[in-house]
């Protein structure tokens, strides 16, 4: 499993790998296929960020996590949550790819997708039963599923409109800052970090969730694609995000007729949008919103209690956000 | 609401009307339309069945279990699980209707159906979380959805194929008889029932989930069709239930020609399988094999404790098993 991030973690780097092994013993189907399709999902690609920020941030409580198998447990069970959404996701977007390789839905329809997508949460479920029992936390992952989907059905009930900057916060919160904020405010927690500590914990994931989530949708304005993403999804598929709700208001009757054509847009149109989102400054505007929202993580991390792990924190999340540039 | 089995019963009607409430108060969506759709779907043609068998299992507990508001969460959660099944099928099936309306998939797409099907499941856990957070039954609960997937998985991956009647038997009592087993079981655990007779819960529950599932199957193959079904669903989309798997092995040489045709088969192919099925007498073996599950779930009944609550049971599952005759 590649993941650059934490190469230079030999701990992190271990204690993912265990991450992985238990999510691959979780992802038993009876349909073969489905089972080699799910478990490529699993290891290739997927940089697992949500299992490393819930493990690094366990280290800022008083036991040496890395090898714990709770935590270990609850770090996947990050991982299989968000691999639930993704394989959703990809039913409703209809995308042929997801991490490289041809999406489930596209390999195998949309039924194997919906129902390898259900059981994941079953699997997810099971996880939270194993470690969270006689905690609080079971009722704030039941929470966190449920912000996850809202913040995805608002999103979808504001296709093809022009959104207000509110509500597309409010939807990348649910939809993305929530499980970065859950990963290390579990993380913190069950490795046994103060309240203190566990409470900037999830401030500190909310920021790099949003962050997180407008550097992928300035991503989808750039010229040069990458990070197996087709570039203009979101625009195509209605999905009106940061950099374009930045420019939209003062450039109207620019943007409108192209706009304006909703799902008849063709290809062409989306080229045209992009490149006048970009000309009047929106993606511009966006990485600056994105700095805001990392500085504010950064200063947070400052008020984290002073060890070796801050530095790794601080390390992991500067990587993570520059990750489009 | 509707609910002509249990007319005879004020206080189950009752105490239904109240879980229809709870359902309501819980399924609120970000999207007007969606909301108007569950809530429908909700209220009206499902017979809140698994609620019923929850709620009058209960009564053999210790307490006058009717107005229980823990009773209520746990019996409405059953019918939420299996509403959160359903949406998902019909997006499997791509079914048109559902419950004498179109369905979710139908009216809204596909990507609202995936999504209302996963905030269904988040409702879900939050009632599984709000009742029986110190219980076994949280680990039972994960369980039984995985059970349920796992049926459904294991229908699909057999689609077009010969298959066992062990592998039936074993995917029809994951997708049907899990929640009915598990219905009656919690029922009279969470009522405060001997642990005898919550065992005998369990299977009673599962005997009427097999002969439910075997006569809906039967259904498929009626010429009168009824229960908001199209006939001949099952077939159509390469689901070879009981009626056929009875008389598959012997008549192979007149059937094959037909069902070798698989996702070609025409509409008329399928009329002259169900004619063949009907010849050959599966519906009729199938029906005995359904009596046979009948009796023994009324045996079972018969070694409940004796109180005013069995014959409203015995009542129930008479009806209930009755409904395609």
């Amino acid at each position: 499993m590649d993941n650059h991030y934490f190469q230079s973690d030999p701990q992190l780097n271990s204690a993912l790998k265990k991450v992985n092994q238990l999510i691959n013993q979780r992802i038993k189907v009876n349909n073969q296929d489905l089972q080699v399709a799910l478990k490529k999902m699993a290891s290739k690609g997927g940089k697992y960020l949500r299992p490393a920020f819930c493990l690094t941030f366990a280290q800022f409580g008083s036991n040496n996590n890395w090898k714990s198998p709770q935590l270990i447990k609850i770090a996947s069970s990050l991982e299989i949550l968000h691999m639930a959404t993704l394989i959703h996701d990809d039913v409703i977007d209809d995308s042929p790819e997801r991490r490289g390789e041809e999406s489930i839905q596209a390999a195998f329809g949309k039924d194997t997708a919906v129902y390898s997508g259900d059981l994941l949460f079953t699997v997810f479920f099971d996880l939270l039963v194993e470690t969270m029992e006689n905690s609080p936390y079971l009722a704030t992952n039941a929470q966190a599923m449920r912000k996850i989907l809202a913040g995805e059905l608002g999103q979808m009930n504001q296709r093809y409109r022009q959104q207000s900057l509110l509500e597309y916060y409010r939807n990348i919160n649910g939809k993305t800052a929530t499980l970065f904020s859950l990963a290390a405010q579990e993380g913190a927690y069950f490795g046994g970090a103060d309240s203190r500590t566990v409470h900037l914990a999830k401030h500190i994931g909310q920021n790099i969730g949003i962050t997180f989530q407008i550097l992928d949708d300035i991503l989808d304005y750039k010229t040069d694609g990458g990070l197996n993403k087709p570039i203009l999804e979101d625009l195509s598929t209605g999905v009106y995000s940061l950099p374009l709700l930045l420019v939209l208001k003062d450039y109207q009757e620019e943007l409108m007729p192209y706009l304006a054509k909703k799902r008849t847009m063709t290809y062409k149109d989306t080229l045209k949008v992009q490149e006048l989102v970009n000309r009047y400054g929106g993606v511009a505007k966006a990485h600056e919103l994105a700095g805001k929202f990392t500085n504010k993580a950064l200063q947070l991390i400052d008020e984290l209690p002073i060890n070796g792990t801050q530095k790794l924190l601080k390390r992991v999340t500067t990587q993570l956000l520059d990750r489009s540039m």
